[in-house]
């Protein structure tokens, strides 16, 4: 894991204010991660991501394996150097990908067979050459592949699979280890929305002793309430000197939710996905700019946001841009947008430092127009864990 | 037309040093406007076109007149105000478009009656009301509703079709004068590829006294030795104390070409929209982005090359982008496309300058990888003008 380190700085009200070391720069945490699926934050440069805040950004292993190839990038010199971004990078296992975009062929004890999704090719994916692709990469923070499972899924399914999940990472870690590499391998604890899957998930997970650890399997259909419980649940029972990684979640409310059970990363499509579709989040909630009463709005998308898009053009331009389908919109909306989560993040972290985390989530939660889920669930182990 | 104004600074070679002075900025000459025909070039922010050395935009009046609507932005403010863009704006007619996008319905004496491309309403533009909305979009260069034949047309119908343009331009400077709003209405030559309409069109057309001239009817299907020869035929017979400006043209050599024809101004969709297409202009020719022979390309685009796509992004990640249709490498190309047509102006600039124009234009033609058109025709009037 070379120079990967945490630090956890200070807890309030089950949030956790911290600071990741890696080879490539520091991450504060809570942190969010724009999704770079391709190697590229779609429609932004690396020099826009540091303007909006970003210090991670997140890269999908299965998509760059297919295209363009993990070798040609090795050969490029990893993927910091190839997209141009020298801040860490994340990537997951391309498991999800797997699951959730090829057409599958089989899956075994190996590992995974599948059909490309780009050219329709025979690929294979097993714990050890999802570490070989990540090494080519280059990237800080690696993670073993894991089965994903859709929600809802049985109980007995939902063992079996987190049977052959903890299998493929007891291989990954040892894959990872052997090669010498640098990097730091998460684990990732899976287990569905069964409580007692889920616990002994996190003591065979934390028993490899790994350097973080991701929440997997949320955010996958499940209720909300499910969601904040099972996060909070893991969150409250991994170690409290390791960041916790909540992949795939979420919405700015969620975010706020799962740093108040005390989740330190996060990543998501939601803010450049909906961009695209010409939504932009607001601290008063989001707003689809395509709507008529945009049309001679002569206000910024947000009068408090700091991005171009809001200092320098109009909802009603925006909107005439989206009319138009102009590309220039995308890019401003995924801006702002990038720069609204990131702001959220800073503004956490803000709180934590100086012990206003709760009131500041509910401020946050009444303003953006939804309730709390706090009182909705019996786990808040956030709350006493640190 | 207020602001305006135009002053020859030297001429070599047959080759214009000069500057157009406006309400929004001085623009030097020869000069090359990005074309921003829905109110943006695609992609680009403003603050990207002041990077790529741009002075002055050109916006389509068809376009913004149908959509977003001429009035709404007057109630924004503006075109400039309404886009973010400060400096010059430049306005086609709209004739180019009613003739090549729409439905045409009827052309007649009063004006056009088409069918709106974006939403099939019927609509009229007249010399006048195309005066109206380039008032109510507030540019600084407006042109006259124009009649643009295809190539090939008989001379008879070129006749006929020119003496409309020049009843047109009659009534359009009427209505421009008699409104006393700031903006410099040009003059547009036609007359198809025949000498005589065309020095008849000269004389017509200059006997209005306009700030400015634009060569229109060119780039419409004709061999490019015919373009040569009438853009020279008719720059050579406009005052020497009006800018010129040639529409619609053209690639890297046709701009070298008609510079040396005396020719000041230039618009043309080919860096942008080639561009979307993957096409990369660079000083030894164009090249395609997404061949396979940069797959593994570490460097540059064109090493030669200031803008960002340049110096922070390789070929191989560029045609990686391409090949995966990601937003960002249409943004990248266009920003490097149009800092290369933008600094091959500045080159010419600085050859007429130094008095090295034609060693320029020989130097610039053989490593692009063209033979220059000067001895192809009869006419080098601009040669003998200034």
């Amino acid at each position: 894991m070379g120079d990967f380190g945490f630090t956890l700085l200070k807890s309030d009200a089950g949030a956790r204010l911290g600071r990741i070391g890696t080879g490539h720069g520091a991450i504060d945490t809570p942190a969010f991660m724009p999704v770079a699926t391709q190697g590229t934050v779609k429609s932004l440069t690396p020099a826009d991501l540091v303007a909006a805040g970003a210090q991670i950004v997140l890269a999908n292993t299965y998509h760059l394996m297919l295209r363009p190839g993990h070798e040609l990038i090795r050969e490029l010199g990893g993927l910091h150097r190839f997209m141009g971004w020298d801040g860490p990078i994340l990537t997951d296992s391309g498991g999800f990908q797997v699951f959730s975009l090829s057409k599958l062929r089989r899956i075994g004890e190996e590992g995974v067979e599948f059909r490309s999704h780009v050219d329709g090719s025979l690929r294979t994916l097993t714990p050890e050459s999802c570490i070989v692709v990540q090494h080519a990469l280059g990237v800080d923070v690696l993670h073993p592949l894991d089965e994903c499972l859709a929600h809802p899924a049985s109980a007995a399914d939902t063992e079996r699979s987190l049977a052959l999940t903890q299998r493929w990472l007891v291989r990954a870690v040892a894959a990872h280890r052997a090669a010498g590499a640098p990097g730091a391998l998460f684990g990732i604890v899976q287990g569905g929305v069964y409580e007692t899957l889920r616990v002994r998930a996190v003591e065979d997970t934390c028993a490899l002793d790994l350097p973080g650890y991701a929440i997997g399997g949320l955010a996958v259909g499940e209720p909300k309430p499910v969601l904040c419980e099972i996060a909070g649940l893991v969150a409250g029972r991994l170690p409290v000197d390791r960041p916790r990684y909540l992949m795939g979640v979420g919405k700015p409310p969620d975010l706020v939710e799962a740093v108040a059970r005390g989740v330190d990363l996060f990543d998501c499509v939601l803010p450049t996905r909906n961009a695209r579709n010409g939504q932009a989040f607001t601290a008063d909630g989001p707003i689809n700019i395509a709507n008529a009463r945009f049309a001679r709005d002569p206000g910024p998308v947000d009068p408090d946001c700091p991005c171009e898009a809001c200092r320098r053009f109009s909802r009603a331009y925006l909107r005439h841009l989206f009319g138009a389908r102009e590309l220039l919109v995308y890019r401003l909306l995924t801006l702002h947008n990038l720069t609204f989560y990131l702001g959220l993040m800073r503004r956490m972290r803000e709180a934590v430092a100086r012990g206003a985390f709760a009131s500041f989530q509910s401020r946050f939660l009444e303003r953006y127009g939804v309730e709390s889920l706090r009182g909705t669930t019996d786990y808040t182990p956030a709350d006493s864990e640190a």
